[in-house]
């Protein structure tokens, strides 16, 4: 294998496929990423075996090859050799045992490679008739829903990422149990879907996303396959069966709370930064005719209290506490506008839409304090 | 004490003096900041009893005074209360039982206080014939040195910056008895100075400095006060006596090698990037004829070549090796410029200097690799 090439276009393409390799993956050819120069051009590989990314650089996005051929280049230190490279145009030439010689000019990096017949075969499929959605709408509800998702081994299922599609309705929830994000959209998709993405995969997914392109997806019953701008984007599936989690959320509210999201935001960030990750970083909110008061209490440092006004159909003071780390993240999935908070009881759920768009609901179970 | 500040005012000055708290401190009062509302103005003083920074903002600086007064404020989280309230304008007002309340009309942080009667007496001393320097010259100074110093505690003295003064000239050393770095510079001094700075207080103290102002320093035996802008930054003086260093550095050479900053230092950058902190990042320079070739080698992962041209009055050729994060930490103390690299032997210190400008000296010990 020989061939030369600018470093943007190589750069590009081994920052989208090395997002694959696991730091906790223990088989070394998984270390790899597979080098394949045939007449399409180059395919570079990375797989933890969970996640597998291909992309193609084209043949005419090659300066110049010399000879096709196969190898997997340990991927440990080869992106920022690559960034660090003196030129613009970069030369690769594979020699003899395995080895491979990135230069230029002036400079000569000798790399150590593994045996291209001991990686194992990735087999990137095609459905026939795959969901086709915008790349910007798809980061949007990941971004709007994945930092929900668990982070506890325990309960694998809610590590991931409920995908289901019924009836030409999307919908995406993410939930750890003691929050859930939900966010809904149309689409045309012969067929029912009901799957769970798994979201550190989903995470680098959001990463590598173009804008503002069309993206295929392939549905099957144990992977997806994500295909965008030469990008082959492949995730396994976790199986079983995810909660049912229609009927956590409320449709009916004793409390509608109409405020402004950024005044609302600042000021739970200001009580949050007396209260601690081990508390759970809770604060009161109490609600009494038209007036908000945000309130945290640190028995060694203070108090912090903060008031804005907000409209409420409910003249009843209701207080209610709850994790402001929980409710900065989930503010942060609105835009800039009028939110609506509804509110039941201190112990019932705490939902938070926009109030122009039914699309998105984020749920907060609120913290007993008593 | 009550007063009225803008929030720019403010936090500008408990940044400053906010780097006086040590992390270490186990004494509880010194995590306190000073705060002394008189005829003057506001007085914030901080110490972790070796380092006191104080800081005057004045009266007319201050939007309203209602009353003076003194208390002991919690620094912990009180940069970052002020930083996020929301209106540029503050009140401040101490209550019974030690307390204080920073408030705006709308939030309203209610802060345990500390006895100010509990908090020790610090002396700010001035001189009657202080040393004058400018602020960019100071910075400068610390700056291509301070990276030298040793930050192990067992020989503490070098873990200060070693400041002498003698015949108008001043001289800037710091080691860590691997590599050297050595200013001088021309001053206006009735007298001889021989001290030793803490590092650590003097890494603060550049943090602190303004662009461009006198900076007096008043020197005493056991401790130091730069005093400029407002700012009192008064700290202790390491007891001992600093090795000799002057006989450590060659002054004539076999090899003098004359080369571009950042062509040398991209070099050596891309040939570190195979190396390992724990084998102290070791890369071999080869100088033969005016070619100067850079190379690594990790037994795992590969080796890298590097190939520059220099001009040498030496063509015998020369290996040597040593630490790549020195010379890079070295390299960073000169402007972009011509650099002369200074050889005998490969296990005669190596140094660096600018072409144009004697006042800069670095030097690196060679590591053995045979």
């Amino acid at each position: 294998m020989k061939f030369t090439i600018e470093k943007n276009v190589i750069l590009e393409a081994l920052n989208n496929v090395s997002k694959a390799i696991s730091m906790r993956n223990i088989i070394p050819i998984l270390n790899g990423i597979k080098f394949e120069l045939n007449k399409d051009g180059l395919y570079l590989t990375a797989s933890d075996s969970e996640l597998n990314i291909k992309q193609l650089i084209k043949k005419e996005d090659i300066k110049n090859i010399d000879k096709e051929g196969t190898i997997i280049v340990q991927s440990k230190y080869l992106l920022d050799i690559i960034r660090k490279m003196p030129n613009d145009i970069i030369d690769f030439e594979v020699l003899d045992g395995f080895k491979i010689k990135i230069f230029t000019d002036t400079n000569n990096y000798n790399l150590n490679c593994m045996d291209p017949s001991e990686y194992p075969t990735i087999k990137i499929e095609e459905s026939k008739d795959p969901l086709v959605i915008n790349s910007n709408k798809l980061k949007e509800i990941i971004h709007q829903t994945i930092f929900a998702i668990s982070t506890q081994e325990l309960r694998p299922l809610l590590t991931g990422l409920n995908l289901k599609i019924m009836a030409d309705n999307l919908e995406c929830v993410a939930t750890d149990s003691y929050r859930l994000a939900k966010k809904t959209d149309s689409v045309k998709f012969n067929g029912e879907v009901n799957i769970i993405l798994p979201g550190k995969n989903v995470i680098e997914l959001e990463k590598t996303l173009p804008n503002d392109e069309d993206v295929e997806v392939h549905i099957f019953s144990n992977k997806v396959l994500f295909k965008y701008s030469n990008i082959f984007f492949q995730t396994n599936l976790l199986a079983g069966n995810y909660p049912n989690t229609n009927n956590l959320i409320p449709t009916e509210f004793k409390y509608i709370i109409k405020t402004n999201l950024s005044t609302f935001a600042a000021a739970v960030d200001r009580a949050a930064l007396l209260t601690q990750a081990k508390d759970k970083n809770i604060i009161k909110m109490i609600v009494n005719d038209n007036i908000m008061n945000i309130n945290s209490f640190a028995s060694e440092i203070g108090k912090v209290e903060e008031t804005i006004n907000i409209e409420c159909n409910n003249k009843e003071k209701l207080e209610i506490s709850f994790s402001s780390k929980y409710m900065l993240e989930a503010l942060k999935t609105f835009k800039d506008e009028d939110i609506l908070i509804l509110l039941n009881s201190d112990i019932k759920p705490i939902i938070i839409k926009s109030v122009d768009d039914e699309s998105l609901i984020q749920l907060i179970l609120p913290i007993k304090t008593y």
